[in-house]
């Protein structure tokens, strides 16, 4: 992508009220742009992140037999009273029309997939079934903060699975949480398994918990089991053991035993291999790709900008052409544009040819792309770029006929 | 994908109210479920379908330029209190927070494009600049109706553009017009480009529009031109001509001159070459790719179900196994579906050991996908399969090691 006609644009400043690292160096970095407290546009750069994000996630609940399909923002006042949450959960958005009909902006999905699997789960032969969307969610929180941390509008990866018991939910329970642990570590993060309170059907919940400064949440770490617990379940005898070191943290991830709340409250039951009516037990798994992408940026920064990790970098090669009025550089940087852009490397062209050295170094280190490639009148007179990875202080020079070769190789 | 896992059920009977063919067969082959009157779920086959409308579409944005952006849904009463919109759309849905604020839900976003726009544009190096997204948006229609043709939950793609001048703008319009008769072909829509009013900056707006009998739109055809006019701008001069035809049509895009309608409420001005500040010029053009998938039903379709253009097709190959107690039949579909899949084929492969040969046909047909090949002990006995295209009465029989080189070449 050439720079100069790409729709980015950096900025020295920022919405006054964004104090936080993911706000701060993503709006500046013109990843995303600010529209109200909570919501936010994603401009191309924060677009292509999230999109590696999400396919990230997709290719994992693909891979444990997970439908994906797509549910509405609408929802049904009707669904949310046969729970009891139009009235109990609090950050619930509420739509009257101007036509009589009231909804609810779904925050999660449970009143909408129960009802589809009451259409199509009949017998044990339907069972177990697992579905996901990747979809955007409303809270009307009473604070929206920290960047994409908190938000009124976000996206959500939400999974439901269906289950005839315990044994077989237990089961795939746990390969979701392994799930987990496989997109967490694909994502370039250490997420912590930690135990929560579970509700009526279990004794925990659990939840991937990322250790932050700026989080929320405050969990108290095993380090030898690599495992926490957070707050509501942390005990003084927890305490006393002095295994466990506090420290505060931002959840990413979490999955829950729903057990027969939901079926029973919509009558989803199926007929077991006795001909018995049984309840279906359901389970939930979220991940939100968007505040993922605000804790990778609040864990992996310096005082330049933001350092992607590779795997979710809205580019793998900052080329950067240090042309001046060197007709012969700007040659150069064309064709290796060119020429790494056929080899399949996605490579951001900084073509700008009224931009200043010193500008396109600075605006290089906050978007944060991995690798910085300078070509110059010095680094040409030796056939040669200078290669750079943001997260390390020195560059090497490398033969330009090398180039790919070495990108391929690190 | 095995029909035996996968999150698919077909059905006999159909929501009372849902009339047009597209509801009743999207829902009937398990590729939507309805939620409401207007808001659908889109279950996996569906969702497939639909990807691939809007990668058809995202294709054909990127070669023109355009730079994809996700705005959100939940939109500022302030912006649309600006240009006056918050009291004159009548469609607009409002929301009331528990915390004081209040939210119009986008039915289109010029008001949120526009204030980004100014935070980026400021001389004429800035322009051109067109800038899409595909997403989710929301109207409150009197009569939600016709399935995916008039929903209030629907997927939308708009593109907007921004200029300089009425030449340049004139120009990019002109490339759209161009890119949209490229996506329709390539969806397998024959779309009549037609001439709308215009509003106050230029004497027409322009829809594409698709003939279908149970389309909302009256317009009448040249067939000469193959443009047609809208009822808005049919004078009694052009029914005296003789050149038209009357016939009903389903509006599938548009494209819309907006001048400095929006430009001039938020403010957005450019300084040009001599270094006066002048209002930018702005254009709007969008497709709904729901509606063109209820379209697309609407349109191919048949008294036994879909019959689905290639391009869209949510698979290319229905393998149907008739094995009932022939395990060298499962063996061989199961070896086929493999070297199917590995050859990039698409496949749906009804593996269900429990259904009869009529009710895997009946599937077949109802789904649409564009071929069907069938493998029993019959066909087996001459190494063979049976191919039938969907839209094709008869079957011939395909060496089953020459099935890949056939598929290919037609």
């Amino acid at each position: 992508m050439r720079q100069s006609k790409y729709f980015l644009k950096t900025s020295k400043t920022v919405a006054k009220d964004d104090t936080s690292a993911n706000a701060r160096l993503l709006e500046q970095g013109g990843f995303i742009k600010k529209e109200m407290a909570g919501v936010y546009t994603f401009l191309p750069l924060g677009l292509r992140v999230l999109a590696k994000i999400e396919n990230i996630i997709r290719e994992e609940m693909d891979a444990i037999g997970g439908n994906e399909i797509l549910m509405p923002a609408l929802n049904s006042k009707e669904n949310w009273t046969t729970t009891g949450r139009w009235d109990s959960m609090d950050i619930l958005f509420k739509i009257k029309s101007e036509h009589g009909y009231e909804y609810a902006l779904g925050p999660t999905h449970e009143e909408t997939i129960t009802p589809i699997a009451l259409s199509v789960i009949q017998s044990y032969k339907d069972l177990p079934l697992a579905v996901y969307q990747l979809q955007t969610k409303f809270r009307d929180e009473a604070r929206a903060k920290s960047g994409l941390l908190r938000g009124r509008e976000f996206r959500m990866k939400d999974l439901y699975s269906f289950h005839a018991s315990n044994e077989d939910l237990e089961k795939y329970y746990n390969e979701v949480a392994d799930s987990y642990r496989t997109i967490f570590k694909r994502l370039g993060l250490d997420a912590l398994y930690t135990y929560a309170s579970g509700g009526t059907f279990s004794q925990f919940s659990h939840e991937f918990q990322v250790e932050l400064e700026s989080g929320e949440d405050t969990i108290y770490v095993n380090d030898k089991t690599s495992e926490a617990k957070n707050k509501e379940i942390f005990t003084e005898e927890d305490k006393a053991s002095g295994v466990y070191r506090e420290t505060m943290a931002c959840e990413v991830g979490n999955i829950f035993n729903l057990g027969t709340k939901f079926s029973e409250a919509f009558g989803l039951t199926y007929t077991d291999q006795e001909g018995a009516s049984k309840p279906v037990i359901m389970a939930s798994y979220g991940i939100g790709p968007s505040r993922v992408m605000g804790v990778l940026v609040e864990k992996f920064h310096d005082d330049k900008g933001i350092i992607w990790p590779t795997a979710v970098a809205p580019f793998m090669v900052h080329l950067l052409a240090l042309s001046g009025k060197d007709e012969a550089v700007a040659a150069a940087a064309d064709k290796l544009y060119t020429d790494l852009t056929a080899a399949g490397v996605e490579v951001l062209y900084d073509d700008r040819a009224d931009k200043m050295a010193g500008e396109k170094f600075a605006d290089s280190d906050l978007i944060g792309i991995p690798f910085r490639v300078v070509i110059s009148t010095k680094t040409l007179a030796e056939d040669s770029v200078e290669l750079k990875p943001r997260n390390i202080v020195d560059a090497s020079m490398v033969k330009i006929n090398e180039l790919i070769n070495t990108l391929n190789n690190v």
